[in-house]
């Protein structure tokens, strides 16, 4: 741990629990990460399993601060899913044992630190905002191309949380095409069906099908169950125009999807993050021509849409924040 | 005029200017129309006239209000279309002898009172939320189906105004369906190309042509020349299946729009007003049916869409708060 800290600073444990890892990280006050952590989560060991081990990685930061004789203030958890104000994860659909479990609860009284938590894209909000693209921009909203999509929505410079229903700014469920294909949701046409990688699998599956593909790379791909979000990509990058064709969906359809926020909320800026959002190359181009051609009442020149800038870190940084200034009571 | 006031009190003047009438009130601090006026607008006679119609008709209810040793604080207009920060109509849809004209100084000049400028539909929305179905509401979304389809964005308490581009809450045009009927703003399957008066009328014609018509209500209309909202309102509640089916499908459409700012403003309130949601017992059920089929992260029975209770006075009103608050500069 590299520590510009002064003795006795206060500094944050920010938590990122995907569905394949838990990492977390020792963010001092700057959302500069000063240390971190990452193992495997073994969901199917069960929630008390992942409680374990997200209390023993805390626990191991929180030791590191105390050797440098910092202070450890909270913890900030950014999970996917809908959480509740008392720390409960109602529904997490990456991590299905987590449903209903006290996680948050769990936590603090393992480690004996304040707890927060907040939803992952929040998170990434949160932390773009404070440390990243999104440094000094007031209203912007912010869109993670992950296994789904999420979203939040920034207003005035903070995180906007509305009625406080247990969800908000859930970006990937605005319908962009109604007849358009199913969204694990349950709704149809959804951002998410187009924008994410498990959108790319399943678009993949109904063009080949629809085409009655013999042959090709992505035909390939399916045939020996390698598609995936990264296979296709690099398939785009080899230059086969079916996997070409799924990423200019996936633009055309963030383009709709970031038109009608701009429309609705009269703001022009849009941060992309999440692990997508390396295809940047493959969909910005056509993002921005759907987006020109579906904003009526901004000028296309005015809109800006970019790529975070934190990576991985977003959520680190961004639950760190959470815990910082303490949204959410568990 | 009925005056509960004290003497010396400040009272505001609310004005709508729509395509056809101008209106104008004398409202109260609580938002209670004192006096009122209505003079057909002479838009065929150009902007200067309209400019003199409006001063002459906040003139004489200045003098009312001075009878009544009453103070008239500002003046508020609300303007269909976009407005600069300095008063001047940069582009009405339905007056276009007013893009570019300072109305807002002209009247000032005119009048010697401060005046005040806003959009339509935001102008609704401060009346519904000051005085009628929204009082009390924190955040909510307005819709007005007029001639076009206006919208505001109403966040604790207050209109979100976004980053002052000169357009918010434009919900009007946001995109439901792609490759949906074209909209007058340029863009293809708007809220707007379906819910609106136009849209009605257009939405009969092309289904008309579409399925042949050679008779029936609908055609005779059409015919005729006769088609409007209300004539095909009256279609429809005669049993007329081509018309019930054009109210269907705005109250589908409207399903779609509020089910997507629910999720992304975490809301669950909104309040529809404008003249053609008197037809609201032909598109509720639609609307409902829609809605509750298109939102996934809102249980159904916790939204709430309701019709505007101040009716042609929310405008006014409204727009006499935009004088009171001092909204927008002119």
């Amino acid at each position: 741990m590299s520590v510009n800290e002064k003795a006795g600073d206060t500094v944050y444990i920010g938590v990122d629990i995907g569905g394949t890892n838990l990492r977390a990280a020792l963010v001092d006050a700057n959302g500069k990460v000063l240390d971190s952590r990452r193992v495997g989560v073994r969901i199917d060991l069960g929630a008390e399993s992942v409680s374990e081990d997200l209390a023993a990685q805390c626990m191991s930061l929180a030791r590191a601060a105390r050797k440098n004789k910092l202070h450890v203030g909270a913890i900030g958890l950014g999970v996917a899913g809908k959480i509740d104000g008392a720390g409960t994860v109602l529904f997490s659909p990456n991590l299905p044992p987590l449903d209903g479990y006290p996680l948050g609860d769990e936590l603090r009284e393992r480690t004996k630190i304040p707890v927060f938590m907040e939803n992952d894209a929040n998170v990434f909000g949160l932390g773009e905002g404070f440390a990243g693209a999104a440094m000094g921009i007031d209203n912007w909203v912010g869109i993670t191309l992950g296994t789904g999509t999420g979203g939040c929505v920034i207003l005035g410079g903070n995180l906007w949380e509305g009625d406080g229903l247990g969800f908000c700014g859930e970006l990937g469920h605005m319908i962009i095409e109604p007849e358009g294909p199913k969204c694990p949701c349950g709704s149809k046409g959804c951002l998410e069906a187009f924008a994410s990688a498990r959108a790319l699998v399943t678009g993949a599956e109904r063009l080949l099908t629809a085409i009655g593909a013999q042959s090709g790379p992505l035909y390939d791909l399916w045939r020996t169950r390698s598609l995936g979000a990264g296979s296709i990509y690099d398939c785009a990058k080899n230059g086969d125009p079916l996997s070409i064709a799924l990423f200019e969906k996936l633009g055309w359809a963030l383009g709709i999807a970031i038109s009608n926020l701009f429309t609705v909320l009269g703001i022009r800026n849009a941060i992309i993050g999440g692990g997508v959002s390396a295809a940047w190359d493959l969909f910005i181009e056509p993002l921005e021509s759907s987006l020109s051609q579906s904003i009526s009442m901004l000028d296309p020149e005015l809109a800006v849409v970019r790529r975070g800038t934190l990576g991985d870190n977003a959520a680190l940084i961004g639950a760190a924040r959470v815990a910082q200034i303490g949204i959410s009571l568990s």
